[in-house]
């Protein structure tokens, strides 16, 4: 039995840089309110609002630093709100997602595709995944316990020299097992 | 393995019969908008706003017929939304549970308890938990499919002459699960 702390993603968003530029103004760069868990990752100061046809969020938390592509990451509880219907992905699986506008202090832009729920998975440094004799992109099951205890299945293994131990599971996930970050799960494989 | 259908509850609430005269006016009636899984239970055309610290609801579902106490079932995220933390409990078990204003056509009262996230649970017809050999307050493990699948733990059997074969769930586990309404689960025991 190994145990994984859990980290819970509420929405939140990644910019291209192009995006950075077109959002916040030429020449702005993204600045760190708190760096995540994964090493060189961080919560931004900068919030943008994203627009759908049916609702908005007026703050969402952008993650820096930029990547190559913009993507939103939400709850299916977020979608219903915004009206959106969004495919779970994997990140950077985002060819034929749903799109969304997206407004920043400079400018406003729709995009066609980037917005995912985000498939729930684990981060395991390589290290981590050799001594468990875990996988790049096994399918795990996860045990998370309590009075809402429950088994997840097809958690992905996300295995790399850039990643620290942890569980990633979002919002409903989180409110459907009574789970917090800094909880532990176990993974049961 | 026994199979049963899914029925997803969003944010509803009950209303006593004092609280649907002072909320809609005396004299007032619940009217059905459509009938429920549960025999004689229905949605009523009638709605209220509930108002929290944090955030309001404008228009939350009755559901009728009128009940010996006043209850408003939330998932954990419209929780969060509305600034309050009801406990996750059986529908009834209202003792201590959180607080929330209703506001009606007619008038606006401040609940002290009513308020809760509601113990998932299946209702079992007498029948159908004797064929399955279940017992009233049992705890059973059900499983959920799909590219979300996962295992409840901790799922309470209903069991009475009075209801239908039909397992609840609240939106926050649907949406985990990728399950909605007319879905069918397995009960694992």
């Amino acid at each position: 039995m190994s145990r994984v702390p859990v980290g819970v993603s509420a929405r939140h968003i990644h910019l291209s840089e192009e995006h950075v530029a077109f959002l916040f103004g030429q020449g702005t760069e993204l600045t760190s309110m708190k760096p995540l868990s994964q090493p060189g990752q961080f919560a931004a100061n900068e919030t943008v609002e994203v627009i759908g046809p049916k609702g908005s969020f007026a703050k969402v938390r952008i993650l820096g630093p930029a990547r190559k592509r913009t993507q939103l990451e939400v709850s299916r509880t977020d979608a219903f709100s915004l009206g959106i219907n969004p495919p779970v992905r994997e990140s950077g699986d985002i060819a034929g997602s749903a799109g969304i506008t997206i407004k920043g202090p400079a400018g406003e832009i729709a995009i066609e595709e980037g917005v995912i729920v985000a498939a729930r998975h684990i981060h395991f440094h390589t290290s981590d995944a050799e001594s468990l004799g875990i996988e790049d992109k096994q399918r795990l099951s996860v045990r998370l316990s309590g009075e809402r205890g429950l088994v997840l299945a097809n958690v992905i293994a996300r295995v790399s020299d850039d990643y620290a131990l942890d569980l990633h599971i979002d919002t409903d996930e989180a409110n459907a097992a009574g789970a917090k970050t800094g909880d532990e799960a176990e993974i049961l494989q």
